[in-house]
């Protein structure tokens, strides 16, 4: 039986515990505080509390900042041949300190609205992106003995030098949510006198401060690790208005709607992370406002046996009634819209492949290290 | 027969002509594109192509900058006890230059991601919010008409001082739209040298960038007739964002928690705009990531006969598995609760109703006018 070692039983290490079981490894797992680690037991997340130095993989499951002392007892314990690896959303002060051949960094880009171990799931990591970071010193078998448990997860395993990581993550994660945050507070400070403004908050803001909900207890940890990278997205975010307001402020209409067009585009183009671009298609289906009406179009396509693998409805920038978009595998796109359009609905399908604009053939720098 | 005019007919104005029809009004269509009016007589969002001087209520849905001289136009051609209303989403320099007793100035807040009278319906506007912005001159009975007929519509009339609306919007609409534009144009550049990016942007990205995706045909006119009200929210948005920089870059850590802590509160209690916030409940439901579970879940409400108001699905910053949130009726939140967890589902109920933080009873300013 092939042994793992969990060390921080909350979500994502209790949801990692559960895949291990699931694969047939034995996991022990262990947290600075107890409760946590009986609580994983508990719910079948580990097999036992403890510490296991025989354990061939650990993972480092505990807040940023606290990693890299918990990675380096983890690889003092142990053996020569063992891999460990991380899930914290910073990379590269991670792996600056960590040159251990035994070591790669890793960051699932999954999650749950809920905390702690009692929102774990083995199905967590299925589908998403789980980003790898291996270093010139990160021995081949310790990456492809990451890779592969990734993958087995059902996660999509991508190698990234981790500076570059932390930069990606700062524009595309950190920088958004700061700024949803802004959002937020700037229409709460206007509520404060006037509470009006909140009635007239439709769809487009609710998307737009969605993630500003969020706990805010992992972000002191990711802000201290990832600073730099922080400030300078904050800053090209600065830069990006200010062309905007620039164009406001001159009533300059051309200069206006070219900044507008661009980044519609850009965002009709973004793909999805699961599955990979190239095989999914959006489903769209215009639809009424009436009950049952997602659940109608949900249960034919969940009735052919295709997953949905995201499904948002696109409200106009002031909601109202709107167009469900799924995501699901290419290869089903037809015979999901034959079926709607034989229910009586109207489904464009829309490809979301690669796009010469955005999607140049740049291969991920640190993958040439590992794999060439 | 009531006799209504429609001057414009696009997606608001077919939208109205509908609505309109289906109370038993006759209504007459007119759009400076007659191609735009024959299709809207096609499709039955009005009775006949033309202009009516005899019409009770028209109907002014051009886009912003054309709504004072065609408002005036048909200001001209009305009767003494007629009303004339608009929907353009600012409010300000129109009501200023249309100082006529019979004229009333609206925004709807609905609209749809389709363009054009084809995308139009007479339910479009069920549950929105529907500003009106009578001021001093505005008569109390063309105001009574224009809001009785947005009730039966099946909207919300908000009244609303004009300057006061373009405040509120530019903070929760048109400054958002331009930040979600900025993030992506942001996102855009940093991709076309490393397409790793867009693989890394997850659902919290996603959901900040969608209302990017929509067509930027309205902004030019909307942004010339609010631009000081934009700037000054864009300004707003600025300082709230230096704000958070500035606890990043000193690495105040109780100082960066307070704010996003702030933030979470203020959107956790953000209200939706239908039903009424103290009338509404979310339905919260984790949910696992397989076939048809979407499906499952809002069939089984469905099947109650309950309308869902708003669904989205709540990921987590970075995606994965999540939490199905459903607004319903509050009176049917048990209901809701009791069926589901007899299927098997954890479920959690939230109100929505006012938060003394947040919702303090200050009533809107225009409203008194009109109605004391």
């Amino acid at each position: 039986v092939k042994r793992a070692a969990v060390v921080g039983t909350g979500l994502i290490g209790g949801s990692i515990g559960m895949a291990l079981r699931r694969l047939g490894w034995r996991v022990t797992g262990y947290d600075l505080q107890e409760q946590r680690a009986l609580r994983a037991l508990e719910l079948g997340a580990i097999d036992e509390v403890g510490i296991d130095p025989l354990a061939a993989v650990t993972f480092v499951a505990v807040p940023a900042g606290a990693v890299t002392e918990a990675a380096k007892a983890a690889l003092s314990l142990v053996g020569p041949r063992a891999v460990v690896t991380d899930v914290a959303g910073v990379k590269g002060s991670i792996s600056a300190s960590l040159r251990d051949p035994r070591f790669v960094g890793g960051h699932p880009m999954a999650g749950s609205e809920q905390e702690g171990v009692d929102g774990a799931s083995p199905d967590l990591f299925v589908g998403a992106t789980w980003v790898l970071t291996p270093t010139e010193g990160t021995s081949p078998e310790a990456y492809s003995e990451a890779s592969s448990l990734v993958r087995q997860f059902g996660a999509n395993p991508v190698p990234l030098d981790p500076r570059r990581h932390d930069l990606l993550v700062a524009l595309v994660s950190h920088a958004p949510h700061l700024t949803a945050a802004a959002l937020m507070n700037l229409a709460a400070d206007a509520a404060s006198s006037d509470s009006t403004l909140l009635t007239l908050a439709a769809g487009g803001f609710r998307d737009m401060t969605r993630i500003a909900a969020g706990h805010p207890g992992i972000w002191p940890d990711v802000v201290a690790e990832n600073k730099e990278a922080i400030l300078s997205a904050l800053d090209g975010l600065g830069a990006s208005l200010d062309k905007l307001r620039a164009v406001v402020a001159s009533g300059d209409r051309a200069g206006l709607l070219e900044l507008l067009e661009r980044a519609r585009q850009a965002r009709r183009n973004l793909p999805v992370g699961a599955p990979a671009p190239e095989s999914a298609l959006e489903v769209r289906v215009p639809v009424p406002d009436r009950p049952g009406v997602i659940a109608e179009v949900s249960s034919l396509v969940g009735g052919l046996g295709v997953n949905i693998f995201d499904l948002e409805i696109a409200h106009s920038a002031e909601g109202g009634r709107g167009v469900l978009v799924m995501v699901v595998e290419a290869a089903y796109g037809e015979l999901v819209r034959d079926c709607l359009a034989h229910h009586g609905y109207r489904v464009s399908l829309r490809s979301m492949g690669p796009v010469p604009e955005l999607l140049e053939p740049s291969p991920a720098p640190a993958a040439r290290g590992v794999e060439g």
